[in-house]
């Protein structure tokens, strides 16, 4: 059975590997031809916006799905009328611009910072004066990992801010102090079946994901964040996996940004869970049984950013696997990572903090 | 970085899933074009004694490994000549003959049952006198799940036995009577290091393996089976995954037989140990440490044979997952099988008879 893929990156890989004892054969449209994922299924070479290469990779598939989410939304239109595609394409365009999306939490009564939309250097002071300030200018689209965006700590900052990055429509947000990034992953198949990982801590260098530890075991959160998902998942009659970043402050959840996809926080869950974020993932757009979602211990994941490790140095380790996605190193570029699951938290710590020293 | 596999089963299947996250790509030699393994990675179409092919397959491998016994011994000189090849050559042959296998468990001191070389009739007849029966006629070549193998439990039985086997080089082995079949697989890297699973328990059907459970807790047994399986890979300087089969009768083990390779009723060591057999047979023949083998919890394995039954029906189960090898369903045939993993052995025991009764 095959299921098509917008784009071949490492979560396409890892959604390719995690299909094969499915009996699954994903097919990865990218233009990239040495692509993590068309290192390990077959790859349609092209444009996000090639006809061409859309009808091809929707010919005889079960399913088409993304893995990342800038997918044009005519490439979209365009697949659903050959063959199923999920997540839906209107998760997929609220994921696509903060504006809309935070616009949606707010609909949906999911706490979200402060925010405003800027159009003009006159939004912008205004939006300052009103939301206050510190605050984070951001590109309304296309930012990830940190980029496209502006921290404003004083008013002096409003006009570089703008000079920068006025000429895209922007959301301006109050800065949240916040004690901790967390991530919900959940999973709603076709059939409407429903399942939460455990919440997971982030940790960012740099605006990037650096490092992720699992279970966060935190009761009310957890119950809180899982209505917030349930909420989403209900209205876009939502189906693959749905993961949503949220800042914990004073013991209260605010929504930062939801990924309408498998997730980098999610990749503990390859060892550390039931069942795997991928795994689950396919399940859900083909109207499969959910598989598990229980933690089955202490888990870390670390990213490798612009350098990869010698595999030995990494393997020597208790209880850690090893993820590499097969690119050229390059600065910035996330490489591989590293999952430690151990039945203690203690002993996850101990490891996670040599796999924090670990250079190339 | 590429290793090379003789043969494209679904051993060499699992095994290439297992490489991608290390960032190995797994290239097959094989001569079925549609093979298991030529569906998730690059596969070179050809006869297993093709010098062409092997050359090859040995162009630029950092190793080349096996996942089936009948790999020529002309093949892997040949293949010696251009690159590691693990495990040993050594191993690979006493594993493909019967006679010598048994003559090196007995020469190690490792318990096997009675047996005779029977090269004509009068050998037979003279081996039924003294090792007794019931006992077993079996091909010393070439033979696999209950193939080439003629019981008998009468005199009378010996003039057909030799009439349908008696073309090829025979063993005759006296009749265990066993309460229980079970498998150690052990792993040996070229640094010497060495790790070793639990034991697991083996139900045969018609033959064939149809399931099995591990970890199969008998500290004694667990013991004794690590100390012959290290006398083995002593022997050979061995490196990779090395199975043994294994009788229990009266609470002492009498060694079956011996497979150098990843194996079936390691299957279960996927989701059911800390590092898959797939995995660890990798890093030890490329040289990198060796991953935990401690179970995580308790799991049973059951093939399916013959028929494959829809994936909805085994993905509904609780804490199983399914590995399809994308064959196309023949009888007596291994279509795929599935793995359950439960915190307790009463959650999996009763998952397994369900299993157990899943048709197509």
């Amino acid at each position: 059975m095959k299921v098509g893929i917008m784009g071949a990156g490492q979560l396409g890989r890892m959604l390719a590997l995690a299909g094969y004892p499915l009996g699954l054969q994903c097919e990865f449209l990218d233009p990239n031809q040495d692509s993590p994922g068309g290192q390990v299924g077959p790859l349609i070479s092209g444009g996000f916006d090639d006809r061409e290469c859309l009808a091809r990779l929707a010919r005889d598939a079960a399913v088409v799905t993304f893995e990342f989410e800038n997918v044009p939304m005519a490439a979209m239109d365009l697949l659903g009328k050959c063959t199923p595609v999920w997540p839906p394409a209107e998760a997929l365009g609220a994921s696509q611009d903060r504006l809309d999306e935070k616009t949606l939490f707010r609909r949906l009564k999911i706490p979200t910072p402060e925010f405003a939309a800027v159009d003009g250097l006159e939004d912008l002071r205004r939006a300052a004066r009103r939301i206050g300030l510190p605050g984070i200018l951001k590109t309304r689209r296309l930012g990830y990992d940190g980029r496209g965006q502006y921290p404003l700590r004083r008013l002096d900052d409003i006009e570089p801010a703008w000079s920068l990055l006025g000429k895209a429509p922007l959301i301006y947000e109050k800065f949240i102090a916040f004690s901790r990034e967390v991530s919900l992953i959940g999973v709603r198949s076709t059939r409407g079946e429903t399942r939460f990982y455990p919440l997971c801590a982030n940790t960012h260098e740099a605006g990037i994901l650096r490092y992720t530890t699992a279970p966060y075991r935190n009761a009310p959160l957890q119950k809180q964040a899982e209505t917030y998902l349930k909420r989403l998942m209900r209205h876009f009659d939502y189906a693959g996996v749905l993961t949503v970043e949220f800042f914990v402050r004073r013991g209260q959840l605010i929504a930062n940004e939801m990924a309408p996809r498998v997730h980098n926080s999610g990749h503990w869950t390859i060892e550390g869970a039931r069942t795997s974020q991928f795994e689950n993932h396919l399940r859900a757009v083909l109207g499969l049984p959910l598989g598990d979602t229980a933690a089955v211990g202490h888990s870390a994941m670390v990213n490798f950013i612009g350098t990869l490790p010698a595999a030995g140095n990494i393997l020597r380790l208790s209880g850690v696997h090893f993820h590499s996605y097969g690119k050229e190193p390059r600065p910035n570029r996330k490489l591989g990572h590293c999952t430690v699951t151990l039945p203690s938290r203690e002993a996850r710590d101990r490891i996670l903090r040599t796999l924090l020293k670990l250079r190339a």
